[in-house]
């Protein structure tokens, strides 16, 4: 590609310029951000060529102009405003994709502020790391034997979503295909509800009176089951909300089954716990030995 | 101390074995097991100096003539039946403690089983590794730096307590006092009820039609918070049904959180949902600074 251009030079956005830039599919990339001083840190880094000014229309369009690819790596609350602010500067040979964590609420996003020319969105997910940020966390091996799963428009041409892929192929990622609601449905069971469990068990012995107490017993079981509650507040709860009918399924799907589970424990029913004991060690278990399988060597990947 | 009996030799007992002897603290060490093996291979590892025979009356005599200390580290199934067959031959000047996970049950289990001997039972909670067993992962080292809570009896003399407290304080842990109850409420929260909540989620998305889509997109947030489990089914089942009362209450209170946090997310409500999530972030982050000042180079413990 001749040009590339990032919002949000963070350790997501970096990171992808990093590794383009390493695997020499890029000839120049172009960072806009709101803090100027990320982005001056950005181009001292090496990490961008030029720097876009987000509020500036002219200097956006300067930025935009035959630009092949643009990817949003801003916090996905500023998805729709960026959206919006590029919209008119958009080529017709440009394409954009995210990094967002929810799909179905940007797709919607994008729909609206680039309406007749949202064909050029095609939605995007890199599974890789979110605890630490700014450009100074960036790496050029991120991605690699990570997933990106792209949640492809009916309005996308083959083209353009094989142009996706091919830069996150170039960073050493695999593509996975998957439609914005089967990626919202995965995400809410086995990353945005886990989260929202591990919140609501710290907060829920926080509260109590005896807090101090419990927290000193508190040993390396609790620290593995909690490490996600760790996580941004904020980046959480705009990912509940962005997400809101999926995890609110997935919510209530595993609220039956503690009712259930709670049933089991007040009659005394040592064989039924000890099945879906049983059942989950053994699932676990065989995922374990798969991803340990298809991973072998790599894996490090944080959060989700 | 001249003689320790101990009741399995695996982790547990083993490592307790492994420990005195490398203090210097005891002369010699009977295990008592129901594998003939397990217990030969301990024999050979030079962990214990003699075997007792579990079924024969007269080799349990043997073994406990003239004891310091028997603890009792075989599966806290096995507790009330083992203590129900050392009462006859328990000298006076024998004290007996416990490694189970759970100590209201334990207690009770001792009354019932030493009758007017009960004063000689002290009950004790090693918190350290369940993850390996058997007498070839026993270590001299495991109990460095960690609590082991003992949970006293009116009836014990402080002399009989401090005998179980400086035997632990030689492996190198650190000894705190609970009531059985208040031990028992504690780790129902920051235990037992971690526990229960893994397997739930585990089993649960185990069984959805399309389990295998869901285990191929979790990443390594749902891997720190689902490695519990990972554990024995059969050891938490029994450890749920012990402290049956006290994790149900614990169920109750969490469950009610996450009616609540169902109700904010339904909402719409980002700010509820933030002072939750931010709440347990900033709780979490306290309590890891607290164990990691404390605890600073050591910190491997596994499990509780």
């Amino acid at each position: 590609m001749n040009k590339v251009v990032i919002f949000g030079v963070g350790l997501i956005g970096g990171s992808f310029a990093r590794a383009l830039k390493k695997a020499g599919a890029v000839r120049s990339i172009v960072g806009v951000g709101r803090s100027a001083a990320s982005m001056a840190r950005a181009l001292e880094l090496g990490i961008i060529d030029a720097i876009g000014v987000a509020g500036e229309p002219a200097s956006l369009a300067e930025a935009l102009r035959g630009a092949d690819l643009v990817l949003l790596a801003a916090p996905v609350a500023q998805t729709e405003a960026i959206l919006a602010a590029i919209a008119p500067h958009l080529d017709a040979g440009t394409v954009v994709t995210d990094a967002g964590s929810t799909k179905s609420d940007v797709v919607a996003a994008a729909r609206r502020a680039l309406g007749g020319k949202v064909a050029q969105f095609v939605p995007g997910h890199p599974i890789a790391g979110r605890e630490t940020n700014g450009p100074d966390a960036a790496i050029d091996h991120l991605y690699i034997g990570k997933k990106v799963v792209i949640t492809a428009l009916a309005e996308n041409s083959e083209a353009d979503v094989e142009r996706v892929a091919a830069a996150w192929r170039a960073c050493g990622a695999i593509i996975h295909r998957l439609t914005p609601q089967e990626h919202d449905k995965v995400f809410a069971a086995v990353s945005h509800l886990p989260h929202l469990l591990a919140y609501a068990l710290v907060d829920d012995i926080a509260r109590k009176p005896h807090a101090d107490l419990l927290f000193q017993y508190a040993a390396s079981g609790f620290r593995d089951f909690t490490r996600i509650a760790g996580s941004s507040p904020e980046m959480w709860r705009d990912i509940s909300l962005a997400n809101q009918p999926a995890l609110l399924a997935e919510l209530d799907a595993y609220m039956a089954q503690l009712t259930q589970l709670r049933a089991h424990l007040a009659a005394g029913d040592g064989a039924a716990l000890e099945s879906v004991y049983s059942n989950a060690q053994h699932a676990r278990h065989q995922w374990i030995t798969a991803i340990e399988t298809a991973e072998a060597p790599a894996s490090q990947d944080k959060a989700d």
